[in-house]
């Protein structure tokens, strides 16, 4: 295997003057909206990771394919990186811009270009928010299954490079799901169209390669995305549990029964109450864990699967279970969910979102763990999950003004990762590697899988010049890290609880 | 974009001396089966498409991965490439060996490694066939949904090679929506393990780049596939028309209505004599075309289906609609649909079956240009059709005794192809390229695009030994195949049919 692409770090990009590269990009590229003063930068300098923030060196506003393409020629002839953005609500710093680089802000892209009912797609610009494709689509009784918690302000771009999930992606599954054909564009400005109409396309699946990889191979500058029909109808199921664990096997056993929910969520006690606090959603305080599984299709279908889900609730002990009586008690139900995360932030100055998946029936095994974890570090963590798909968002609350708790709250993090990898699962579900678990990589990958990640990253971008020093972390960093060749149950660290 | 694997073609290839390889390969690796007689090559001459033969070099059957390691190894070594071949089955000369080359067949990899059906994941071997997976799962009452029609024969490893479809691919996917995990060892001898257990992972998305990669990237040596519950009832309408391109239409207004049948195929005048002269299937013989859709789930909405999916067709206009009895007349239905290819192959001594997909609002317009093709042409098109997701299976009729034909058909089947792709379609569906359609991905792919892949297969296999020739043309080939840059509408072939 060939090292052709040297990831590079903040530390080791090459130094460019940005009174120059600025003078440069104005004469290169007529009418292009490019930001230098510090005030103007200052609103780019994180994304939805504000714990990293790095005012990037230019911010540039491209709105027409032209100027990106003439933008990213003369990047890549002056060697200056470019790191790509949407509407900039990641959660893992994949866009955290650098001080030596453009930050390429797509969000004037925001056009949909063609919604086609019979064929049931939509084709849409990158900077299109998520929720409009799905509000276009209405008219027609479609939607747009993905639907990631920012659905909101998240752009589809964006959607793409993070492969983003959401509540239903159980069901529906993710972005790579959804997406039919991207239009690409490569640092030499070259133009690709990756997929098609149809299921699948010849050579090799690079539409798959490219969703997801956090703005590492190219530009997204086009996108046709998968419309599916509204379910006739949606009914929602609320179980209570004594303890957390026996909520975790629960969740096991509803698939074990041969249903897939369109959504299948579960909270802790925290979570539970921050919710309740917050939102009134008329969740059982006193619970240990609660689930909400949802049920959506056609209505005799419908009814029988929420029979089903209640028997096997009550076998696996549940201590109550409501089904929501009507839209507006199913809303309440999802909002308590839908807003656990600012919920939680108002228990705490400072909380840091995990995200990472493990094979479902590790869920007791894990949750036993953070529970360890969390005692050991003397944090308390909040956990909503995405329970059907084994995704998992601890939240660690923190109070960044006590000297260390950010670094106590980050290494906490780290563990919780390192536990999921243990476990058989991995260190991301839906958010991303980006930034922040540039490290953890170390933990799930071998050194072969790295240097397969830099020659393929080299493939598309042999410059190295897109989004340095995110997503794949260089074998010198995973030394470093020293947590080299981790596979189940062999994590060589000490210092770990065991289980 | 930087070229960096020089994708060979047979007269390219180095001459290896045969003795010197086997006395090599022989001594370094210990107790490998390798064939090299003449009589002991000829059975794997070919896969599927048997019109292409090639004796390989030497035939290797490992039985152990670090037989598979070690050959791959010193194949390195010596510069000899390596054709992996699973059960042979495939129909785009995908195992077509080299005669410079070692073919690597996994059969003896067969065993079914586990069953969990909590997880709903089977782990199993590269060689264990497709129907094998069904059959383990079935007393949990699960299955493996992709059915390819040779599912009977063919293996899971060569599924994961060319990402199989099959009758039911337009509901469940094809075989990369399928797989969870795959275990690989590349040109070098390394290990990867590609994919997770959960619905994402972290890093490139290497899993579904691999799938449907033809052997190009690396040897599939384990593979962890989802299972699916059978479903609790299936029930099958068939509708006759007078008029193929209104069925064509028919399947549009379906997919249109809300419905996503578990099958919807197609079959034209031709394909419905054939298949009821030789199962008896009880298929109309006056009718231009008939629809077959099966819906399938919980009872009470596959009848709801039903009713809607009858209403569509009346209104299509259907001169018959009549839904199986029972499952001996379901079955009988299906067996027609099935037994498809060998039935034309009664009629003609010899057939040419292609594999394109378009875009479903297109059906009726490449229908009239198959039509019109095949009157130019001289030779007889019987077309049977995955209709709901647009894949499409023309035969062409032929004699290769009489002079020429073989050439005509070869040459009538390209221009097909190269329809699929001026309507916005694919020159395969399920197929693969192989070594059958590489002038094809010319028509479909722009030299960037093709250079990507380069890139890509270089990322994996710098030296270029796994199944050189076979899948991505060389730029040389594609300036010589003429027909460069190709996109909606804009085939600059003067001697295609314009519609």
């Amino acid at each position: 295997m060939n090292i052709l692409y040297d990831a590079r770090l903040d530390g080791e990009l090459p130094v460019n003057d940005k009174a120059n590269v600025l003078a440069d990009l104005e004469g290169a590229v007529p009418g292009l909206t490019l930001l230098h003063r510090e005030e103007d930068l200052r609103p780019f300098e994180c994304d939805g990771l504000s714990a990293y923030r790095v005012l990037p060196m230019l911010v540039a506003l491209p709105e027409s394919l032209d100027q990106v393409e003439a933008l990213l020629k003369r990047c890549r002839a002056l060697g200056v990186p470019v790191v790509t953005r949407g509407a900039g609500t990641g959660l893992s710093g994949g866009a955290l811009p650098l001080e030596q680089g453009v930050l390429l802000v797509m969000s004037r892209f925001n056009r949909i270009l063609e919604v086609d009912p019979d064929a049931r797609i939509a084709r849409v610009q990158p900077g299109v928010r998520n929720l409009a494709i799905s509000e276009a689509a209405a008219p027609h009784g479609l939607y747009y299954a993905p639907d990631p918690s920012s659905q909101i302000a998240c752009s589809i771009g964006g959607n793409v490079a993070e492969n983003a999930g959401g509540v239903h992606c159980l069901k529906y599954g993710l972005t790579v799901h959804n997406v039919m054909r991207v239009e690409v564009m490569t640092i030499e400005g070259e133009r690709m169209t990756l997929g098609s109409e149809a299921l699948d396309a010849p050579g090799f699946d690079l539409l798959a390669l490219f969703t997801g990889s956090e703005g590492m191979l190219g530009v997204v500058t086009e996108i046709t995305v998968k419309l599916l029909p509204k379910p006739e109808t949606a009914k929602v199921l609320m179980a209570s549990f004594d303890d957390v664990e026996k909520a975790g096997r629960a969740v096991g056993e509803i698939i074990a029964a041969g249903i897939i929910p369109g959504g299948l969520e579960m909270m802790d006690k925290l979570a539970i109450q921050a919710a309740e606090d917050f939102v009134k959603a008329g969740y059982p305080v006193e619970a240990e864990a609660i689930l909400l599984c949802e049920l959506d299709g056609v209505e005799a279908d419908v009814d029988d699967d929420c029979d089903t889900v209640r028997r096997v609730l009550e076998a696996a002990g549940a201590t109550g279970i409501q089904q929501a009586r009507d839209e507006a008690e199913r809303a309440k139900f999802w909002a308590g969910r839908k807003n656990a995360f600012p919920a939680v932030g108002r228990m705490s100055p400072d909380y840091y979102c995990m995200d990472g998946t493990i094979p479902r029936r590790e869920l007791p095994r894990v949750l036993k763990g953070i529970a360890d974890l969390s005692e050991a570090y003397g944090l308390r963590v909040a956990n909503v999950f995405h329970a059907g798909d084994g995704n998992m968002h601890p939240l660690i609350l923190f109070d960044a003004n006590h000297e260390g708790e950010l670094d106590q709250a980050e290494e906490l993090g780290g563990k919780i990762l390192e536990l999921c990898v243990e476990v058989g699962g991995t260190i991301t579900g839906e958010h991303g590697v980006g930034r922040e678990k540039i490290n953890q990589m170390c933990a799930q990958f071998r050194p072969d899988e790295i240097t397969t990640f830099h020659a393929v990253k080299a493939a598309f971008d042999p410059s190295g010049l897109l989004n340095p020093g995110k997503n794949i972390p260089t074998l010198a960093r995973c030394a470093e890290f020293g947590a080299m060749h981790v596979h189940k149950g062999q994590l060589p660290h000490p210092d770990l609880p065991r289980f």
